[in-house]
C-alpha cells in the first residue's frame, strides 16, 4: 500500500501560515482583500468559487464579488478590470475563464496587473514562472503540486521527474518548477512515443494528463512518489484522477488521492498569493 | 564521420527569404531597421555588433546605433529606450546586455516594447515562448538551434530530446520549443545524477552547458543528432563547442560544427525577427 499524500494537510498547514500573515497584515491596518471577477454563471465557476470564498473566510481573507452578465460587452469587461487594477483595496484577482466566446480573453488577461494576477493567467506572471523572476504569480494548481511535495518534505535535488501533460496551466510551469528545484525534468504528451518506458524511470512522476485513469500500472515502478493532478468523472459517476488508483496503489511509494489532494490545496494557493500580494503593498 | 550540419547553408537559405521580403516590405514603402542599444564598448558587444550589422546589410535591413556611455545615469537609458518605442522607422531593438553594474537592467528590459523585441528580453516574449502565444521574439540563440533542425529537415515529432542547460537564453526555450515541435523533451543541469545515462538516450542533444567539450563519447551514442549551442577558447587558445568534437564525429549521425555552426545563424535569425517586426507594422 502506497502513502497517501493527503492535501488537506497541507492545505491546513498553509492556512494556519497565512491566517499569522493575514492577523499581523490588519494589524497594520491592511485588510488582504480578493476580488472575484465573473461573466455570467458557469456552474464549474461556481463551484470553484465557493470553496475560495470558503478558505477566505477561514483565513480571514476578504472577498469582493463582480459578477457580470453573460452578454456583457468588452468594454464594460474591459472597465470592471482596470478598475480593479486601480483599487487600492483590492490586493488579487481571480477571473474565471473560459470567458464567453463572444469576448476577447487574450486582451481581458492583458488588461489585469500582473502584481494583483493572484491565479497566474497574464503574460506577466507566466514570464515569472518561465525565468524565475518572482514576478506575478503562478498558476495555482501547478503550485498546488509543488507544495505537497514540499509539506511532505521530497527533495526533488538530482531526482528524476517525469511531467505528464504540456499545458500551460499545470505541464509547462510544472515542469519549470521542479526544474528550479534541481530536479531532472522530462515532459510526456500526447505524442510521446513509449510513453511507459520513460515514466517507469521517474523517481517522481506528476501527471496532468486530462484522461481518466491513463496511467496503468505499466507506467509505473516502486519506490515512486506520483502526483496526481486529474480530476475526472468515470464512467459510475466517481471522481477519479488520471492514474489509475488501485494499480498505483500496489506499486508506488507514495501517491496523492483524487479527490483529497491536489484539488484540496489549490485554493489555499490562492489565497497565499492574495496575502502574499498584500504584504508587497507594504513594501 | 559525422554529418556536418554547418550553419552557413542556413543562414544563407533565411538571409535569401528575408532579402525578398525587405524587398517587398520596401516596395510598401516600409524600410525594416533595427536600432542597436550600446551602453559603453565592452569587446563581445563590438563583435557582437559588427556581425549584426553586416547581416543587416546583406539583406537590406536599415541600421541605426544608439550609443550611451558607459557611465550613462537610468533616466538617460529610460529616455533612449522609450524614444525607440516610440519611433515608428524603428521595427526591433537589440540593447545589449549585461548592462554596467549601476544600471537597473531589469526596469530597462521592462520598458522595451515586446513587439520590437527581436533578441527575446522582455517579459512578453518570455512568456510568448513559454505559451507558444507569439507574442514578442524568442532568444536569437535559441531559434538559431531549431532553424538549423528544420533547414535539415530533421522531424522532431516523437521524438527524444535532451536538452543540457537550463539557462533563460538557451537550455529553457530551446525545451519549450522542442515541446512545440512535439519532442518529449528532458532538461539535464549541473544538478542532474549520472548525466550521461540521461544523455545517450536522446535521439537528439541540444548542449548549452557553457563548459568547454564537457560532453564527451561516455555521453552519447550511434545515431544521435548534437546541436552544440557552446562557444568557449580552450587552453591552446581555439575556439571549441561543449562538446569534445573528434568523439562526436566518431559516435553520432549529425553534429553542428563550432565555429560554423549555430553561432553563424543567430544574427541572421536577429534579422528574421526585425523584418518579422516590420510586417507586422502593415497588418
Amino acid at each position: 500500500m502506497a502513502d497517501l499524500l493527503k492535501g488537506a494537510a497541507v492545505a491546513a498547514a498553509l492556512n494556519e501560515k497565512m491566517s499569522a500573515k493575514v492577523a499581523a497584515l490588519v494589524e497594520k491596518g491592511v485588510a488582504p482583500t480578493l476580488a472575484i471577477l465573473r461573466v455570467g454563471a458557469r456552474e464549474d465557476d461556481l463551484s470553484y468559487e465557493r470553496g475560495a470564498v470558503k478558505r477566505c473566510e477561514t483565513v480571514g481573507v476578504s472577498v469582493k464579488s463582480v459578477v457580470l452578465p453573460a452578454d456583457v460587452g468588452q468594454d464594460e469587461l474591459q472597465a470592471a478590470i482596470v478598475a480593479l487594477n486601480n483599487d487600492a483595496s483590492v490586493h488579487g484577482v481571480l477571473m474565471f475563464r473560459p470567458l464567453p466566446k463572444h469576448l476577447d480573453e487574450e486582451l481581458a488577461c492583458r488588461t489585469l496587473l500582473p502584481a494583483k494576477d493572484v491565479d497566474g493567467i497574464t503574460s506577466g506572471s507566466l514570464a515569472g514562472v518561465f525565468s524565475g523572476s518572482g514576478e506575478g504569480y503562478p498558476p495555482c494548481t501547478a503550485q498546488a503540486a509543488m507544495e505537497i511535495l514540499e509539506h511532505y518534505g521530497y527533495d526533488l535535488k538530482g531526482k528524476r521527474a517525469v511531467v505528464v501533460g504540456r499545458s500551460l496551466v499545470v505541464g509547462k510551469p510544472v515542469g519549470i518548477m521542479l526544474m528550479g528545484k534541481h530536479a531532472t525534468v522530462t515532459t510526456c504528451h500526447t505524442r510521446t512515443v513509449d510513453m511507459p518506458s520513460i515514466t517507469r524511470e521517474a523517481d517522481l512522476l506528476v501527471v496532468a494528463a486530462g484522461v481518466a485513469s491513463a496511467v496503468t500500472k505499466e507506467y509505473l515502478s516502486p519506490g515512486q512518489v506520483v502526483i496526481d493532478v486529474g480530476i475526472n468523472v468515470n464512467a459510475e459517476g466517481k471522481l477519479v484522477g488520471d492514474v489509475n488508483f488501485d494499480d498505483a496503489d500496489s506499486i508506488v511509494s507514495a501517491i496523492t488521492p483524487v479527490p483529497g489532494g491536489v484539488g484540496t490545496v489549490t485554493t489555499s494557493v490562492l489565497v497565499s498569493h492574495v496575502v502574499d500580494a498584500a504584504e508587497k503593498t507594504l513594501k
